[in-house]
């Protein structure tokens, strides 16, 4: 017997010598972007990262500096065929309505809970704002973070059957992680609430809570006892999209970004403040026009329109992903 | 003359070699706290530290955890004969007046012009804010960052004629330097204004402006041709004090800390929401006992009044600096 576990050992420690002989070699040559098709979106990326981080080259970027900046909705996940942080309002609302049985005579709740679309819609800023208050407030940020936990770990998408946080983006994984590992700090800035993305997102997308720039409600500090909270206010306190986007990353970040990607004309001043800056710059825009993978829309959509920045693009070199042609996966569980 | 050299040569070499050899063990031996004499306030420290870095120990904080939090005025440099930023805002009054001729009739400005401290105080909240008004407001936030960059190298403390920023105090420098260590992430948690001191703590503190908490005013984004620019309002957004600590340390962290340091009860809440949770915290409050090398001040100061967290503190086992007693240097430039 030990004739012949010789030779195998032997040919295993072999193989395990050059298999760490191999790995720096494969390491280099593997591609961080394999979702990304060959093509000029992929190439002006990787040219970016490159440039940027290239020491001693004309467009070395310090680490310091190296900000990253990413839209959440319809850029690092889907949208479609609604915001999921409205999902998880509704779902809020539907459960909530056994304790509230005015709701049923009442709108905007009335419309959520008949899958009323059409007049939900016609109820405004308003009628938001009164969902907004009925389910992401009256309790501590701890307690909302669990209720985010629960359903995010429960609900599941529509249309494919699957917890949301599946319909990310895995081009998008995959750009986050190379931007990381090329000594940049990436951040969301996105027009949804804060607190909804904060439970889930750093587990997803590798970007930790203090890295997250959103939308928020007004809070107050309470003291019971020896207890301390945070406490979720009825009230809106800023909202982190379209004009609001330069204003919370210059509040939270104070810096810059050199990197932003976004998908809608709420990401146009957003691009705007990132790339309209002298040394390298990227803007990145997600243009879905995938219907059959995931979907596609642009200038008509209620959700994620995308117009004004589309037609700015060309004019200030932004780069627009066609997720058709540019990404040969979309999600995660499609890969093999 | 080869046969001199040599043997020097020879020396020098011998010397080199041993300084390598020692240097990792000087390194182990420093003092990371020189200007923090021995004693309980020190030792705590230390043991705090040594106790939440030790992976497996029963105190153990992951990294990505190990939050400090640290108010400014009066915990990282001095707020004496008044807040730095009123000495800044002030002296703005002053460079405008020019063309502010009215301002000579007009309060608060008439009582700045005059120093007539005790009219100004009874401006109250209205006062202040007008002054705010007309100093933070109407220009860009990299136009402000100049001006504020401008005054604090040139201006000069009244009771030290040195630059403000001299008037650090070099424990806390050297508390910080030690905390980050150990993997712990500084940030300033500060009553005062987040544009303000983005300019320059970084340089001094070794904080980055993405680590900087403060007092806000609203701010707009505003594109001129292909110009984007972040302008000031003249506005309140969000006062970063008492029980907006919490606040703060909640939407730009999304963290609660294990390490927070303050000085007066503008930072009673901050260290109520660090401490009074499961786990190792610590909190630290800087005492002003010192009348003679900085200045000597509690429970009756109108800068930095320290009165029910000096109650409070025994019973939350927050430890108090007794600055005449811990601290054998109180700024950078006493060190022989």
């Amino acid at each position: 017997m030990r004739a012949m576990i010789l030779p195998l050992t032997r040919r295993f420690l072999v193989m395990a010598l050059l298999a760490l002989v191999a790995v720096p070699l494969a390491h280099a040559q593997t591609d961080p972007l394999p979702s990304w098709n060959q093509g000029a979106t992929k190439a002006a990326i990787v040219d970016f990262v490159a440039r940027t981080s290239r020491d001693g080259g004309p467009d070395f970027v310090p680490v310091e500096d190296r900000i990253a900046v990413f839209d959440n909705d319809g850029t690092l996940w889907s949208e479609q065929p609604a915001y999921f942080q409205a999902a998880f309002a509704f779902d809020r609302i539907r459960a909530l309505a056994k304790d509230h049985p005015e709701w049923k005579d009442k709108q905007p709740f009335k419309a959520v809970l008949e899958g009323d679309m059409k007049t939900l819609a016609g109820a405004g800023e308003k009628g938001l704002l009164e969902i907004v208050a009925a389910t992401h407030a009256g309790m501590s940020v701890s307690d909302f973070g669990a209720l985010v936990t629960d359903w995010i770990t429960t609900a599941r998408h529509p249309r494919f059957d699957r917890p949301y946080t599946d319909l990310v983006f895995q081009p998008m994984l995959e750009l986050l992680a190379y931007l990381r590992a090329n000594g940049f700090r990436t951040f969301i800035v996105s027009g949804g609430g804060i607190e909804f993305m904060r439970p889930w997102a750093p587990g997803i997308y590798g970007i930790p809570p203090e890295q997250i720039v959103g939308s928020s409600g007004k809070t107050e500090f309470r003291l019971d006892g020896d207890k301390p909270e945070i406490v979720k206010l009825p009230a809106v306190e800023f909202v982190d999209d379209g004009s609001g986007k330069p204003v919370g990353i210059n509040r939270f970040i104070g810096r810059r970004p050199v990197f932003a990607a976004g998908n809608s004309d709420g990401d146009l001043q957003m691009l705007q403040w990132t790339t309209l800056n002298s040394g390298p710059r990227f803007g990145l825009i997600v243009h879905h026009t995938d219907a059959e993978r995931e979907w596609a829309y642009d200038r008509a959509s209620p959700f994620g329109r995308l117009d004004k920045a589309l037609d700015e693009a060309p004019r200030r070199g932004w780069t627009v992903v066609d997720m058709k042609s540019d990404w040969n996966v979309i999600y995660p569980f499609e890969k093999k």
